[in-house]
């Protein structure tokens, strides 16, 4: 007779002892001692001490437990006890069954006392998840996109869900990949940008997180070639508007963070109190002339590398935006200033890591053919979207967020593909 | 001097009459009556009366809002004043600014009061989405996938991302997208099955929201190339806990839309309440038999087709489980019962429309083998799949859920193209 099945190991208490319950889980250890068995039973909420005594179980039973591979499922029924000589909580186990028997030896070693290079978990990821840490990763990354939701959503932003494969892509073809669709060609989207522009006609706020491809050959700790992508938009706001939103969202993700998930924070070795300071905001041309003073020689107009971040770093540790590029190295949908050639755009950067790219955007059909064709790009390809632009186009800025490196951040992680699950490079297609 | 910026029109209450409000929006109607122009100005969240009077503004002013094009977009400010007489708010204008024109005529009427055939509408989606009606549905679908995730929360789900591009398809290559992936072949996911069962491994509960490809030629009112899937897999339980659970969903969605969303509802003349009863659950045996009485000839064995669901929905006209159905004409991954031909699986149909399908997963790598052959599948391309299995994989089950089509239900739509931003069909990639 069993009272009741535990699911969350954390939520055993006073109420439960000296009941029967039925757990189940993975067989993490087992020590056999005379005429003791003890195993430590874990799942994903946490572990339990499971004890079998000779002489209360079958023989059968005893002799398959005395066997039982590390890792293999089981499911027992047993009575839950308060050790209170040790002060830990047991359950005495009454039935037991192996559901699944892991083989031995394992590809990694889940319990984390032996560690395993990058390329083995990604190999065995599933089984990789067992390791706390590991586990800490995806629990903070569950959280964090909860939380943006939410940040979302209190603010008034709909959610959308814009199409994956394009007849074309946002800013030229050179980095799409290809697909074959019908007797058509089609591409896999790098961005949602020009849907959620041509979705500020009817809606003033939208959101969306999902999915991107880029075929980029580049294979960097930071790289990859699908990853997801949380964007909005929003009209009638300028620059300033724009990033405060965004320092906004990244602060309420933080704060919740510290406030709700400090256990995985702790696992992860991550302090996000420092990056609660107000972000700073300097300009491209500061950043020209910084790089200057750290006698790194750089010209106005010249895009800023990898390597000029690293080298700025040493001034900007944390969060900050680039504002105010020069209009020629921002895609053809950044708005300018007047009598300038800078434009309306920012980066937010976290040290050298770019995270945020964001701008107003050219809301006349006009200055936007114009650009298009100074981009090189042929203007009759995108006459579905010019043409949403002649149907009262509100003025609207926004900005796309990588998300996978803001978790790689937030959880104190060196290389992106410890944050993705089953991340793809060129390498990589499998799992 | 504007003392506040009105973002939502609904919010307008007495606090603010006789104060100076900025507003921002489009012009739907337009009226010229002597010395005096009234304007409807609407943006997402409403309507809002504006009154320009001639000897108050300058004549410039009045002669471009005189000659304005509906749907233009403009900026203004001016006395916000409540007109006791006709019982509605007015903006009495000081200064208005015509951000963005709009051309004349436009593809479709937004006001409206002249109906589009489908096609016109996708053509000009953004557009369209101006119509109340149709600006429900996609506040509808934002709506139901924000309780959706809540479900998921409240019940302790992890939030996962996995791949869409994959090195091979779940069930076969048939019907998937092929992808240039750099020197490989890749694969559009149709959905995250053989990754969420992985995850099972260290995870009892997963979901995910995501779009998946199948590049089916059928073009009916129901399928489409590119579809949004609510999938969720969990460990150690049964078919009827993940019925019950599919259910639990659907109610919980329903629900918050009737308690939440009643606007919504009522714009879309669609009313749910009738779907709050036990959802039936049949066995594929007795659609058989009900087929059968039905003088609609059918042997135990073939699939259940649209027609044969034509036919049934006369019996059953709203949620119901189909349950048991023979192992053969269900994908490889589906455990069955015991001493029986027939699986542990069940689809969830809305009258004639296929909703969901799931059922319990084979946890164990010899059976899984074995019915990958008799399927007719290499299972050396399934190895990294496979070894999962033998690391200690626990019993699961679980269910894809099509969220377009739910969204269609709920909406009281016959397309569902109705209800996708911007629906991909063998014969629609644009825009």
């Amino acid at each position: 007779m069993t009272d009741f099945y535990i699911e969350n190991f954390e939520n055993i208490d006073e109420s439960m002892y000296n009941k029967n319950a039925q757990v189940t889980g993975w067989i993490e250890d087992s020590r056999s001692i005379g005429s003791l068995i003890f195993l430590t039973l874990k799942n994903s909420t946490g572990k339990l001490q499971l004890i079998i005594k000779k002489n209360q179980v079958s023989e059968e039973l005893w002799k398959q437990v005395d066997n039982i591979t590390r890792q293999s499922i089981v499911k027992a029924n047993g009575k839950l006890v308060h050790n209170e000589k040790n002060n830990i909580i047991e359950l005495i186990i009454e039935e037991l069954n192996i559901l699944n028997e892991a083989v031995h030896p394992l590809p990694l070693d889940p319990t984390g006392r032996v560690d395993s290079g990058l390329d083995i978990i990604l190999d065995s990821r599933s089984l990789s998840l067992r390791k706390p840490e590991i586990k800490s990763i995806f629990k903070l990354r569950n959280d964090s996109l909860m939380y943006i939701r939410d940040f979302f959503i209190n603010n008034d932003f709909l959610e959308i869900n814009t199409p994956k494969i394009l007849s074309l892509g946002a800013e030229g073809g050179a980095t799409l990949f290809k697909t074959e669709y019908f007797d058509k060609l089609g591409f896999l989207a790098q961005s949602p940008q020009l849907y959620k522009e041509q979705l500020m006609l009817a809606f003033e706020k939208v959101f969306e997180i999902s999915h991107y491809f880029r075929a980029e050959k580049s294979n960097t700790t930071r790289h990859l070639n699908e990853f997801v992508s949380v964007d909005f938009e929003w009209a009638y706001k300028n620059n300033e508007q724009t990033m405060d939103l965004c320092e906004d969202l990244i602060k309420y993700t933080i704060n919740n963070l510290i406030k709700n998930s400090f256990k995985e924070l702790k696992n992860l070795d991550s302090d996000l109190s420092n990056y609660l300071n107000k972000f700073d905001r300097i300009t491209y041309q500061n950043v020209i002339d910084d790089l200057n003073d750290l006698d790194h020689k750089k010209s106005f107009g010249e895009d800023i590398t990898e390597h000029d971040l690293v080298v700025l770093s040493e001034k900007h540790k944390s969060f900050y935006f680039i504002t105010d590029w020069p209009s020629e190295i921002k895609p053809f949908y950044i708005a300018g200033h007047k009598d300038s050639d800078l434009s309306m755009s920012f980066d937010l950067q976290f040290s050298n890591v770019e995270l945020v790219s964001g701008g107003v955007r050219i809301h006349k059909v006009d200055e936007l053919e114009k650009n298009m064709k100074k981009s090189g790009l042929d203007i009759k390809n995108f006459k579905s979207h010019l043409q949403t632009f002649k149907w009262g186009m509100p003025p609207h800025s926004g900005l796309g967020l990588g998300f996978d490196r803001l978790i790689m951040i937030l959880a104190n992680r060196k290389n992106i593909r410890e944050v993705v699950l089953y991340p793809r490079d060129k390498d990589r297609l499998e799992p």
